[in-house]
């Protein structure tokens, strides 16, 4: 059973009113309530617990770890990015979710400064899918529709994914490559666009059934664990 | 259960005497073996038989569709070529082993020469696996070393694959590129590249290890079945 | 400097009042005039002449070719599709524009059925740049408006591109991969979707310096001619 | 005129006696010089210069920036480090070399700890080329040979490179990802591998032909400037 570990900074659900209504309990908790119901062994965990709740016992104990945050990310202290970094390069796989486009994190593992376009203004997106057989697009139709969304747009400053799965379109005239599937180190990682913290994303069956396959997908899959540094050679040298 | 049909040219086991030693039933039948083994459900189909074994109805309960040919890539029946690419485009897995990369079904779906640089000189080879993240590399070490190998050595004249997992290093001199991932229509494509008919390559747990996890990744995952063609606008027009 | 031939179908112009009138000589001699404008060494070729204008000859003096089609893809003989893969695949560039999608020189390079949704409803395009350290972007701004297109909607059945250079929004709800490059052998590919017959696309200034980067992009760059078939070995073997 | 800056952390060549024959006057020296005559306008810069030699100023007339260092990446500023790193985003082209694999730019810029086998024992490689389409293998020959060379063995912890031009083969029995372009904000990278201090790689013609290759691939080429943050609608919203 994959075991994950959902990620929230928690202050918007805190602080603002809309983003109550929206999700009383906090953003991790209805994303760990859906991953639980479709199989997954989930935790939750906060930016103002200690270490950001992200201790290293509980990363040994997560295949999969999520990550939401908007208005706090330089509150994440670096030696927590750094230890998250090395889980990700040795395996564990990670997905970022919306406004974590912008976390130290992300930023971290894409070497770039993963900035964008964005409008707040409650406009139709449309996500296609242009990688019919990955298996993060198992179960899903040719596009989502979600009738309020926040607009993200090109350009994306990231490096090229590995595997472009979903790219949106937007009522107001942008796309947006959406869905995003990269390797790093021993581990995989996935951007999802979608998930505003005022808007009820994270209640939308489709949007959890992505979820649900994108963790299956970044679960650890057993590969080899490289060795690195000086080595003695494999046939003799003249 | 993924059902795989396990294709073979069948010609050099009946035909030649070391083939015959190494594989007396074919080909075929010990890949078909170890994948039985290994928990999927198997069939056969050689190129003698009528349609060569792949009529639609086998092809409806296929999966993921292996293949091997090397001295009669030329007998294969466009008809039958054009239906199984249909079929991959579709959403079918294909893997394409060892000499299949000269196969008319893999030259379709690649759009290339697929010609490379060869040898058959009992030489050592390693493949050392470039990407541990993905899940063809589960449970394989760092490299599998091949002590009596034919060498396939770049030039490889295919399209950069959309995942390289094994790079093969030859004692002649060479390198190759020898487990490729492609996505192609709806279909998962994987080319791995050992698998010398007079050669016990399909004996070794590790390579039958390979080929269990490109059945797993390879099988249909379920994605959207794209509509082409004429479409009404989602939006209205100006 | 570089030498391109211009291949145009030729029929709509011939035939339609509205194709006429946007291209009275052909949309083969407006591609090849700004080309030629633009400082390359232009030619033209186009269907009804014999080999479709393709002759051995022609094509020793071709850097890159640029492919307009429609109605009469099938028409092309299939000899002249080997003809000019082969040389794709020796390192002669290939521009594929709009419909050519349909060619059969494009299918046959990518492998897939190349399919798309479609509408003609003289709706807005626009194309947005997402990898802007190409090349091909090269003076273009953040994004292509077209106030009449056709649209041509994902999902687009082609390999993934190498790069991904445009990504169209569409007023009428959809998103394209508008501009892919794809190496395939030792040539170079661009498709590059605006280009209907009846609107004033190649008439304008952005679209046509689009193009002009990619003929430079797609020309050879001199790199090795690989050797294939059997080889000595480089170093001693055991 | 392409305008590269060659900087060198110039430590091997003023306390190792075997690297000071090699390059009196240090590598950067080396590598400025064969640049310059092959077209460009080069300047050098060290890490023991006043901001590692590589002030805003610097960075303004810089097209391509080259990187060699080793035992003292510990000893560049974080300052600089960030510094370029955003010159690369904004489209500087940069060109890694050899044991710069380890520096703190191309960690930064690829995301992962760039971590490989490496061993010191004079042992031949054999560069091949796989993309031969690729500009960067212009002028060269099907493989690089080098007698005497630093062994760098997979597992190369990079993200997979947007495309692999160079893979080598070590005598010792490992293989390398040994060409790597990268695109990352509006700039290139290109990571190439030999380069040792006390082997003569730099006065070999075909690895200044790679380098010139690189620099003139890695130049800026004119591409939009992307706008970031809060966008209005560029369509009428609902």
């Amino acid at each position: 059973m994959v075991r994950v570990t959902v990620w929230n900074e928690f202050r918007h659900e805190r602080e603002d009113e809309a983003a109550r209504e929206q999700y009383p309990d906090g953003i991790h908790e209805a994303i760990a309530g859906f991953l639980e119901e479709r199989g997954f062994d989930t935790r939750t965990a906060t930016l103002d617990e200690p270490e950001h709740g992200l201790t290293e016992e509980v990363l040994d104990e997560t295949d999969v770890l999520t990550w939401w945050g908007h208005i706090a990310h330089d509150e994440v202290e670096d030696e927590i990015v750094d230890r998250v970094q090395e889980r990700v390069l040795e395996g564990m796989g990670l997905l970022v979710l919306h406004s974590g486009h912008y976390s130290k994190i992300f930023k971290r593992l894409m070497g770039t400064s993963c900035s964008l376009k964005w409008r707040e203004d409650e406009e139709r997106e449309r996500l296609w899918v242009v990688e019919p057989s990955h298996p993060i697009a198992a179960g899903i139709d040719e596009y989502i529709e979600l009738p309020d969304s926040e607009m993200y747009g090109e350009r994306f400053d990231i490096p090229a994914p590995d595997t472009l799965v979903f790219t949106s379109w937007f009522e107001g005239g942008e796309v947006f490559r959406s869905g995003c599937c990269f390797h790093r180190g021993a581990g995989k990682v996935f951007y999802f666009r979608p998930g505003h913290e005022t808007y009820p994303i994270y209640r939308q069956p489709v949007i959890q059934q992505v979820l649900a396959n994108a963790v299956e997908w970044a679960a650890p899959t057993g590969g080899p664990d490289p060795e690195f540094g000086n080595r003695e050679p494999l046939e003799p040298l003249d």
